[in-house]
């Protein structure tokens, strides 16, 4: 199931994308005509915990809808809706994993890969939405450089999370573009602020549920700057898989529902370019996983 | 005024500390039973954008409450309510700035004090209690480190805050312990998961509101362990001062309402003595600042 957060009638909603069609399911309404799935959550964030279990009360929301009769009336066209990032704001900030694929810790000049997990963190003021405009902050920054991620969305949470058991406290997967100012990280050597820039956090289109991606380190990561392949990584070269990835932060943090982990950047950044090519007003940057889609955001 | 947060029968509720007397008008009550103040918050972090008319609605209940011939309905004894961190959970994790005092930089094995902001987060989920036990997380660290801080407290938010303007967007003043896994903070580089372990971010006992410390750089900071003094310092000997802080966040940064910026911490760290001296079970830790308190926590 490909789940989106959207904005319609003044409101902030989520729901199921229609199969073969350019709308999405508004659940909510479907709750309120039709009735059932008593304690269905208002937004998709408190609906995470509840793992698959969520996922088929949205399945029976939307049957219900098609055996109504009146299915057209709780479908929203693409066209009409305003796209919010599945997880508009995270419960904490946004935790990134650095140099999680071995070619891209290379290219930024580390000697070896990292032997420790390198976390850092965006603030949650940094999300943004899929197909929006973005700001290069020319005012801030004369290095702002993307980072194509796979986004694992946590649904229970938990401390000490088994790596065995680590599958079961993900949601879904999406797509993320860890932008960041390259000269702020470098001057403030933490990277918290060069890497929580307002909007510097587009995540989207969807949230592809778990049952979907039989596995996530099988997937292809391409990320195009103007139709110009910059990355193309795939989710094998991660140094720190992804179940290693919940134990290990989980050791020290205690996750919780929606949650949202960026799993690192393969080789192709901007920065890694010789000469480096950063962003520019006017650019568009997609960033395509394999099995959730393309997150495609243009630079103002 | 001294405002706290604290659970009682069953709710969490706020409210000022009751002058000369060891209890807290609970000013949801007086707002229940004798109304006024229409649209007054139940929570303390949705009223501190109100800034200083926030304080003048408090103070309004509880003259209200003294005239009223019913005061001692409305005051909560400390034996009888549960203490909270004054912002019990932080709408962003927790804003730290790292290597504010010279010789605490100095002492953490640094050449020279950073010539730029070091700023890292530590997650929300680590705010705990004044007077709580916490634990001392064996399992996870054998160098476990206190730094005592004055905590500044976001009332109105904003980006790029002018410096002359940055207490306008002040709330008030508090005192944290931001505790600190030594060996995981070293091994990961970024600072994050040594930072952000459960109950490694204890704060309080109060907010004092920013009337009442007419220069937060002239304040005198000391830490104990088992009252053995290890930290006794000045926020005059910060590096970069409040307002600074504030304006080169904000440069990068949205702050919002209820955000907390713990400003670094002076000499005297455990990891800075000579054989190391780190936290144990047993411990109690004081951290005092002129002014505003007292922050109190025992180790399990």
């Amino acid at each position: 199931m490909k789940l989106l957060s959207f904005r319609y009638g003044g409101e902030q909603l989520f729901g199921p994308k229609v199969k073969k069609e350019e709308a999405v399911w508004d659940v909510i309404a479907i709750r309120e005509e039709l009735g059932g799935e008593s304690g269905f959550p208002d937004h998709l964030i408190d609906g995470v915990a509840g793992g698959m279990e969520f996922v088929e009360q949205i399945r029976k929301l939307v049957s219900r809808a098609e055996s109504s009769g009146r299915s057209e009336e709780f479908k929203r066209s693409f066209d009409e809706i305003e796209w919010l990032a599945p997880i508009p704001r995270t419960p904490k900030n946004v935790i990134c994993i650095g140099k999680n694929y071995a070619d891209h810790a290379a290219e930024m000049g580390a000697e070896r890969p990292p032997e420790k997990l390198v976390v850092f963190t965006k603030a949650p003021t940094a999300i943004a939405a899929d197909e929006s405009e973005l700001p290069v902050h020319a005012d801030l920054t004369e290095s702002y450089d993307y980072e194509g991620e796979l986004a694992v969305i946590i649904g229970k949470g938990g401390r000490n999370i088994n790596k065995a058991l680590a599958f079961d406290h993900i949601f879904g997967y999406s797509i993320a573009n860890d932008l960041t100012a390259r000269d702020v990280q470098a001057a403030h050597v933490q990277y918290f602020l060069g890497k929580s820039l307002d909007q510097s956090c587009p995540m989207g289109p969807y949230i592809v549920t778990k049952d979907e991606i039989p596995d996530p380190q099988n997937l292809s990561l391409v990320t195009k700057v103007n139709d110009e392949v910059r990355q193309n990584g795939h989710t094998r070269d991660m140094i720190f898989p992804i179940d290693e990835l919940i134990a290990q932060v989980s050791t020290y943090v205690t996750l919780e529902p929606g949650d949202v982990i960026l799993t690192g950047t393969p080789a192709g950044v901007g920065k890694g370019m010789n000469p480096p090519k950063f962003l520019k007003a006017g650019d568009t940057v997609k960033v395509s996983v394999e099995g959730i889609g393309t997150l495609s955001n243009t630079f103002a």
